[in-house]
Formats: structure tokens, sequence, C-alpha cells
């Protein structure tokens, strides 16, 4: 398969990597949003975080909560998001399904665009049963 | 302690909710960024995700990846995006930890600000073991 994250795993293209366990390897995102930006990924093609197995996905997160404290420690980071976005919909560009870890300072001038919608009245809880229904 | 989300799970505060589990509690946010926008929270409160235990972050992720298929097969969302603000800096509003499950349509006109910068020669490696040394 001609991933790019594929390649990143079995070391056919280099990486800074910060981490790696078993089931998944951490990187340098080249084009960070800010430097030190790390990429949490699965060493298993997955598309999309509702595909990942169990055991995958726990060392996923767990990595992204010790990258954060590095970031908050060895890079004074104040802050960080963590983003995952599924789907091209959704901004994935690389199709191997990854976790962001971004530090945040206070000077970054990085603004994540953000809005806010209203439900209608009883709309709420029509959303709530759509939802269970899968649940 | 005076925590919006604390007494959402105490039930002081109202909520609509999409699954519990002993650990995490799924709710839809009110003021979605599309409807259908879950937030994903620990019953205990934490602040941030690096300080969260593994079982109650466990719950968390999993939790998530189940709000996620059901925005898939429930609303019909293409993809969805999962966010994680940690601190004010990063824009984190309530200062309870939370993650947001975030159904996306190909017409819903949502764009994360999301930018590019690019490293020095050297500077790469340079984070890479800023970070390593408390990895």
């Amino acid at each position: 398969m001609d991933c790019v994250f594929c390649k990143i795993v079995n070391g056919e293209i280099p990486s800074e990597r910060v981490v790696e366990t078993e089931k998944v390897l951490a990187f340098l995102d080249l084009y960070p949003v800010n430097k030190g930006h790390v990429l949490v990924i699965p060493r298993q093609h997955y598309f999309r975080l509702d595909e990942i197995d169990a055991t995958t996905l726990h060392q996923m997160v767990e990595v992204a909560q010790k990258v954060a404290a590095a970031q908050v420690y060895g890079l004074s980071a104040e802050g960080y998001n963590l983003v995952m976005n599924n789907g091209e919909v959704a901004g994935q560009e690389i199709l191997h399904a990854h976790m962001h870890v971004i530090p945040r300072f206070s000077n970054d001038q990085m603004r994540f665009g953000w809005r806010h919608l209203e439900y209608a009245k009883g709309e709420l809880q029509d959303y709530g049963k759509r939802l269970r229904e899968f649940l």
C-alpha cells in the first residue's frame, strides 16, 4: 500500500521518532502547527478512530499523554491540543489514523476556528435519541 | 468546587446523556460546532490529559470511539474530529478535562484553522532530543 505513514513505520521514510511501543510510533510532524508538534500513529494501518483495536488505542492515548507531558516539561508548553481528524471531510490528509499532539504557547498566535450553533426546542433530545440508538 | 462538569456528573445540572460508564460520562454539547457534537468527560475532576489515570483514560477513548461510530451510523456523519484542548492557552474553556467528538459533513462549512511551520536545518533533531529527554 502506498501509505506515507506505513513507510515511516517500516523505515522506508526517515522520521524523528520520540516514542516507540509494541503497537505505536510517535514522531515529529515535519510541517508543525507549532514546533514540537508530534504525531502518534498505530503501526498497523487503520483509517479512522472507530476501527482501531482496544490494545492499540490504549497505547496511542497513553503515548499521547506522555508526549504532552514532555512538551510541557521539555519545551515549556503552557498547554497542548490533542486532535484526531477522521475522514477527509474532517481534514484528515493522510488516511492512516493519527493523533496530533500540539504544544501551545500564550504568544503562538494560533487560533483554531471554532463556532457554536444552537439547538431549536426539542432538537437536543432528538439528537440524543438518534445517537443512543447506536450506543 | 464550582465546576460545571462536576455538577453535570452529580446531576445538579441536567444534560442530554448518551453514554455512561463507571469512570466516564458522555453528553451532548449545548453549543455544538455541529449538531450531535458530544463531550466525553471523566466523572472525577481532572484538569488535563496528562493527569488522567489509565483506567479512566481508556474508558474515555473507548467511549469516544463508540460515539464517533454512532455519529456515522445515527447521524450520517461522513467523518468526525476528536479534539481535546488542554490548558486555557489551548482553548480549554471549562477546566475539567473533556474530549470533543464532532460529527462532520461535507456541506458543514466548518474549517479548523491550521497552519504549517517549517523547521530550520538541525532544528527538527533538536526538538526530538528535547522531547526524548522526558520520554
